[in-house]
């Protein structure tokens, strides 16, 4: 195999996704808000023997944000020109760049003070968790604007981290895994081979040695959060990588570190790594997750728990690892085309990504609860971390900006390409220019209109292989407006396609209900709505403020609304019928509750949470 | 008002209640258990200026565990002779009463070592605490034996205690209620009035200062936990008892507290007080409360949580709560008769305490959850206090010791007395003698019988007041074979009795489906099963290892067993039609799963878990 992403240059949104893609070039908050910036600054002084204007500011994983906020701002630039916007990003740049040591060593954390402090912490510290966002932005801000500062800068870093862990062999991987797909993005933008080989190594490094951290420990005197060294699994290193099956600990760190196992397989052809990311993969997706898209259920260290122990109300369900989840399906696309990788990768954007942001662009959920019950929520103590609203900012801002870099990133996970073919992982609206030479416009409404029309501008003897969703029970695909019997296999459609032809998909836009396993103990008896890849969810602003007294008549049918542009952002409601039961005084009763019949209205579960506080919820009790 | 507890010694119990005080008797525990004998002994070497043979062992309320098993003991030597168990406790009481300092003082943490630690740290220290249990020992083990070394002993400690908070005014009050009850133990058997000035002053001292745990917390530099200074909500400090509303913080704490509180009103007719109390009442059982009678819904703290949130799976519920929960209920029906205590007096005794104890009485529940799934429970963070089986012990042994001295003081909550009239609160089988001159026998197989047949044996123009359960939708009154139309009133019926006369009252047996309020958002769509006072449960055994793909058909009533005396120690199944859900593959699918028509077998939840590790429901799904 050898499927890549595009570059985001080579795709101009418009719809639904280029919609997303104006707000957060609009409205992502800059990088200054954390302090990242005065860090920065201060770093650089120390290095020019000058007084720092201040102490270092913050959490010692901050620089990221100012990573993440510039490889955001490369895709934005890729999508939009903003000349104020590129000049910003390049003056951060130049600040970075004198912030790095001469050795290449690169975080402000252990420059500004505490110099003897490098790389004695790889358990807390994220010097290499840091250094690979720096790396994710350089690829994109060169890919972007073609200007390479940071990109010489990053790569001078990784000699430095190639000189302590593979000439000096000081042993060890981060406990928190990112540099691994990061120095992957690197070694495809450049062909250095160190990135390459740091990959491979801090991959397999990992738990290797299930007592390196606690060496590691008694070598200092100091920690950052006191992180129990001996909890290898929260990290990911209980097990050699490969010997793994099971995905567990921090949500976010495990779909980073799958990620980079993918992206090497695919790079390598490693085919036992490759074995692995399957099992974790199945692991993830067959067992624990939430019908969002969401992983990593319990808050108690923002990780994965135990199979089928997905509960709906005490979800922890971080936007970043939805996120994750997406490069990791990303990753695996780039191994093998299979239409279970842009199911997942779609229901995760679509619900798990997308309801982590307000439709203003200006307020985040850390954690995506499938319920919320004003009063309990963010009021128990069982439900401190699902919060009825979202919150304007977080302390560790690590998914605001991850949305941005998501979102205006789009085109890379939707399309994908090798020397013969186009591949169409999800659907996006706009035109796209591939390195084969193929060009086509992409038309459509989706996720609110299931036809999806590609106009092949340009292309000779060239493939168009797209995706056929697994939840389109039927759907049509015509070429030049003749209907194609064309074989799907794996969930993909390969039309021939040449210049001027236009492909037309019609997929199945009515709404179903999708019912839970028997084995999730906290959805029995339920069921919840969807229509297309978008998951609804039933709000008390739509249902007499409670939808807890609803249960949904699944023989029934749904009724769905016309596109209502007024509505959250332009939004379609599904509409079931139901059974509300009355409200009883007793705690208990003897005596079956009173019903009578009524309508349930439901929106889209990336929506909630954008019309003031009040009940949500997406599984419903069965009438 | 002043209607009394009987003494334990005036019950001689048989049936259903007696089998469990024999089996208290013959399984419970030695105090030697926590090395709680030792401490006592190690003081007193201390106070006689000789070298202790240790330290001090165990937590700062580990001489309570002794105080526990005394009183269990002395309730166990009223209800059965046993000289050998007599002679251990009378040992044990010379070796505390060896412990005593000259002051009165008594606690072994801060006697075997740290004197000058004494009553400096109220918030964690449970010197009060340690001190109410053994009150209520020496009261306990007075009215079975005789005996009053123990008393004159927590006299003298009360004249301690007196000398620094009256006296002294020394300030504050304990951080763990418990002494409040106690003392009005004291005070009703020894009419020693500073014991109820004592009990008035930590009453009314709560919450009075919101400062006062933080300004002692700075005069000190040592702590037991930590323990928050701030929390006062947690020791329901955080208002002045008499304004507060809610139930609220440490679940066995609060109901402790309020039990001291509805004492001290039902003796001094502090009608205030009391208006607080029936408030409080509510708070817990009309919006806090399992159908267990299980309180304290957060392992957060061991504490209330906010109004209906009460999740089956991660249940807190601790078993002393349930305890604490009795108590005050049995102290409110000394300031009023009215069947709603009896009630819940009932409901919790039968399922959220019994449930506490293996029914070899070997094992114990601290944590009571009404859903267990392993694999999740007791393995998932959210669920890692949940357990599927009863362990041996505890370190914190604070339930079986309590679970003991429950048990084998039933009769004291089952009857209560004034002049003219003697009072079942609750049916327990077995011979009774009030001092009012009545004596009487009891007649029943209740909980798995619902006739319950009085023979007076000795009375001369007494009322007999029987509380007809609120469950019951219909029941019988017989006098001497005919049947009586007797007014109820408040839940309880009186008849006027004389010698000889048999007063039958047939209950109704017929079990019966239990509807949650709406407003308990983890409920909805469930339906719970009772019989009498006993909440049923379905068991993986009782049910092809999988309870959580059925649904009860509320609609085909529910079928009765006849007893099994072999099974679970002799019980009464109860068998509902159903619906099992056939397994699916997939996590999440869009067709509706496939079902088979069935039964679904429940036993009693005080039995569950006796038959090794399985799925276990109270709140099913409906059909």
């Amino acid at each position: 195999m050898s499927v890549k992403q595009i570059k985001e240059s080579a795709y101009r949104s418009g719809g639904f996704i280029g919609k997303y893609q104006r707000l957060i070039k609009d409205e992502a908050e800059g990088a200054e808000k954390s302090g990242v910036v005065e860090n920065f600054i201060n770093a650089g002084m120390v290095l020019r023997g000058e007084t720092p204007y201040g102490d270092f500011y913050g959490m010692v994983f901050q620089d990221s944000d100012a990573a993440k906020w510039l490889e955001a701002a490369a895709y934005s630039l890729a999508n939009f020109s903003d000349s104020e916007l590129e000049e910003k990003a390049d003056r951060l740049i130049d600040i970075i760049a004198a912030a790095q040591d001469k050795d290449g060593y690169l975080n402000t954390r252990f420059t500004i003070s505490d110099k003897e402090k490098r790389w004695t912490n790889l358990l807390e510290a994220h010097e290499l968790y840091c250094a690979g966002h720096m790396m994710e932005a350089a690829c994109a801000y060169y890919e972007a604007t073609g200007k390479n500062t940071l990109l010489n800068v990053m790569l001078k870093n990784t000699d430095c981290i190639y000189e302590r862990f593979i000439i000096n062999k000081n042993g060890g991987c981060p406990g928190h895994p990112e540099v691994e797909l990061a120095l992957m993005k690197m070694y495809r933008l450049t062909g250095e081979k160190k990135c390459l080989e740091l990959a491979k190594y801090f991959i397999d490094e990992r738990g290797r040695d299930a007592d390196f951290y606690n060496k590691e420990a008694a070598r200092r005197d100091w920690t950052v959060w006191n992180a129990n060294p001996s909890d290898t699994a929260y990290m990911q290193g209980h097990l050699p990588v490969r010997e793994q099956s099971t995905a567990t600990g921090h949500a976010v760190r495990a779909v980073y570190l799958y990620t980079g196992m993918a992206e090497l397989a695919a790079e390598t052809g490693d085919k036992e790594l490759l074995d692995t990311c399957k099992r974790l993969w199945d692991s993830i997706t067959k067992r624990q997750m939430y019908v969002t898209g969401g992983i990593g259920s319990t808050v108690s260290g923002e990780a994965f728990s135990v199979d089928y122990d997905l509960p709906s109300d005490t979800a922890y369900a971080e936007t970043c690892a939805a996120i994750g989840l997406i490069f990791f399906g990303s990753a695996m696309l780039k191994n093998e085309i299979d239409g279970k990788y842009g199911d997942i990768c779609e229901r995760a954007f679509y619900n798990g990504v997308l309801a982590g942001m307000a439709l203003d662009g200006k307020s985040f959920f850390y954690v995506n609860p499938l319920e919320v019950i004003p009063g309990i929520s963010g009021k128990s103590p069982n439900y401190r971390h699902d919060l009825p609203q979202r919150p304007k900012w977080y302390a560790c801002a690590c998914c605001p900006p991850n949305v941005a870099r998501l979102v205006s990133s789009f085109g890379k996970y939707a399309y994908g390409e090798s020397s013969d073919t186009v591949y169409c992982h999800m659907f996006a609206d706009g035109d796209v220019t591939f390195e084969n030479g193929v060009e086509m416009t992409c038309e459509t409404n989706y996720p609110y209109d299931f036809t999806v029309c590609y106009k092949v501008k340009k292309a000779e003897r060239k493939v168009l292989a797209v995706r056929i969703p697994g939840w389109s029970k039927k759907y049509e695909l015509l070429l030049n407006g003749k209907i194609l019997g064309t074989r799907v296999e794996k969930g993909y459609a390969y039309i021939e396609v040449t210049s001027g032809d236009e492909i037309k998909l019609v997929l199945d836009g009515t709404p179903r209900f999708v019912y839970p396993s028997s084995k999730i103990h906290t959805l029995t008896g339920s069921v919840a709505v969807m229509r297309g890849p978008l998951v609804y969810c039933f709000e008390g602003k739509d249902n007499e403020d409670d939808v807890i007294s609803l249960s949904l008549k699944t023989g029934e049918g749904l009724a769905v609304s016309e596109f209502d542009p007024d509505l959250l952002g332009g939004t379609v409601t599904v509409t079931a019928s139901a059974v509300r039961q009355k409200a009883s005084e007793e705690l208990y009763s003897d005596e079956e509750p009173q019903t009578c019949e009524c309508k349930a209205v439901a929106v889209p579960y990336y929506v909630w949470g954008n019309r003031g506080e009040g009940q949500m919820r997406v599984w419903m009790d069965k009438a």
